[in-house]
């Protein structure tokens, strides 16, 4: 992953660079354009997040004349990033490190070479990068996307790692028809949630299998609101013949599995003769469980989906060409998903949240 | 799978036509052109092969002017013929039914349209069809492939299974190339042998899993005469890196499993980011577990292949040329693999060892 980690590094030079020169800063203080103080998330070893994250502030950084200061306004606690904060994730961001990886915010301050954005506007970071959760970020021009101004900044903050998900798996693995149908579970995420709409907008069907719990009577209502046209918890699906649950949506070609275990079996069982199921999570800790016959007579396929290899493609024109599509949706009202803003002094308790101490919860998006 | 049932269909009728007519056969003996009895491996109902299946005689058969009577000389014993008496193939021929698939012989006289074959000329069953455990098999002329007098009858009759299946393996999935690697597991198998030396031919390295068992030494030391670059038994695989293994061969981006369970987890651990394994047996009977992070991560993707496709795809020309390029390679002396030919009078003794009644034992074939 080439280009992420290179992002990731000049993050964190710049943090360096900070510590040793700081002595000389005053020096250069009136001949140097610089940002406000940062008040991060930091950590210094990998490890528990709540146990080794703590918030800092970080010195004034120098605004070099390509660089935009950002001032943040929200960013989300995604899976991911309490990953790489363990040190358990692919891309391993060397420590020290401040954590957060999506996010938006609005222009603070300009370098003198910069064009075409200015304090106030509305920019997220496009392809995003670790160091997020802080309250001021420098980076080159090139790193913002800037946005409408109608744009809703916590959809903003949020829009490149889960919606994103939704939208390339549905498009990378088959040329997907008005009438097709996909079947999925873990259809209370925000992927899961994007897929119903995403679907929906292109009069694809979808078949939703969601945990037995309860309140799963109030999810299934709120996912049919979204566009699902069928809902089922995994114990619905102990039939020997979960196809005949179908009435008249078609058999699907595609599936996508996020939780693993017998909740992927049942995306198996669902899928037609020839189809994909696409692993892009695996929410249960256990693995997925194929019979040699679903392969051979089946002629399913198993594959995996990580955006992280989209956004090392490099291509980041393609990749904000599908964040202002999928903006565009959310400002018309066409997607939308459940989150929980917590203000940045609460930071630990949205930690807290996001590592599953208090139950399910909604997505916990930072705002600063 | 139309144009496999349909053959099917055609050699039972026939069978029944015969029934119902035998009264009225004598009447036009010297009229028509009729084959000798045929000795048949006949099943009236699905079950365990060795209860079902008996030895009968079949009353002699009209030979139509474009029909070919042909006198089989070998025939072998696959599992999917063993499955297809069970009654849990996929495609399950209707019954009563002459068991066996593949089979090649020798013409023992033609109808008065043919042309191009005469008695004596050496065929083969292309693509094979249900019916081959008979001394003798009148079928459309289209249905045989006339082979060069040289070939080797026993290879002759089961190179379109095992052979063709690895040489398909190799060629759907990846373009590889000299230098390029593929791990396999269930190596001692026929199919094992044909990738290895398949592999061989194009300068491909092969990695080979075989199970533990007494005379492993002896089975590693045969597949590296065929050609194999490295071969473990599964034991020595309990290791926390296996690509510590390799040496100086590259990690696979391709990997056959015939066996399933961990013998199959082990393919995976071999093959290199983005890799993909092809499934096309479960010798264990246990399924394939893979981890999520096999997906997300490291990019795998898991098929299946099954040789009915290629069958039923319909297209013989290609399906011939595959049968002469694996021929020629034979009567080159470049594939070989093993067998036990059994006389026709100890088919039970043969469909036992098929069975595993008797441990271990190289393929059985049929010799009529």
């Amino acid at each position: 992953m080439p280009s992420s980690t290179s992002m990731a590094c000049a993050t964190f030079i710049t943090l360096k660079t900070i510590h040793k020169t700081s002595s000389t800063t005053m020096v250069r203080a009136f001949s140097t354009l610089m940002s406000p103080p940062s008040k991060a998330v930091f950590y210094e070893s990998h490890g528990p997040p709540d146990t080794v994250t703590k918030i800092i502030q970080l010195p004034p950084v120098e605004i070099k004349p390509n660089d935009v200061c950002v001032k943040m306004l929200a960013s989300p606690i995604n899976p991911s990033d309490i990953n790489r904060i363990e040190g358990v994730y692919p891309v391993r961001p060397p420590v020290p490190a401040v954590g957060g990886y999506e996010g938006a915010g609005e222009v603070h301050s300009v370098g003198s070479a910069v064009q075409g954005l200015a304090p106030g506007d509305l920019v997220m970071a496009s392809p995003p990068s670790t160091g997020s959760w802080q309250t001021h970020v420098v980076r080159d021009k090139s790193f913002w996307h800037k946005l409408d101004k109608g744009t809703p900044v916590e959809y903003a903050a949020t829009v490149t790692t889960n919606p994103m998900t939704a939208l390339r798996m549905m498009e990378d693995y088959m040329d997907l028809k008005s009438g097709d149908a996909i079947v999925q579970n873990g259809a209370t995420s925000m992927v899961g949630q994007c897929v119903i709409q995403l679907a929906k907008l292109r009069g694809i069907h979808t078949i939703n299998i969601i945990r037995d719990r309860s309140g799963s009577d109030e999810a299934k209502e709120k996912l049919k609101k979204l566009g699902a046209d069928q809902v089922y918890t995994e114990s619905q699906l102990n039939v020997k013949d979960v196809k005949s649950l179908l009435d008249n949506v078609p058999e699907p070609a595609l599936g996508f599995n996020c939780v693993g275990g017998n909740a992927a079996s049942l995306v198996l069982k669902f899928l037609r003769q020839g189809g994909t199921m696409v692993t892009y999570g695996g929410m249960s800790k256990k693995p997925i469980t194929v019979s040699t016959s679903s392969f051979i007579f089946k002629d399913l396929s198993l594959k995996g989906f990580w955006l992280q290899n989209w956004i090392s493609s490099g291509n980041t024109e393609a990749f904000r060409e599908m964040v202002d599509y999928l903006l565009g949706l959310i400002r018309e009202g066409k997607l939308k998903y459940d989150m929980e803003l917590t203000p940045f002094s609460e930071f630990h308790t949205a930690l807290d949240k996001a590592l599953g101490k208090q139950g399910s919860q909604p997505k916990q998006v930072i705002k600063f």
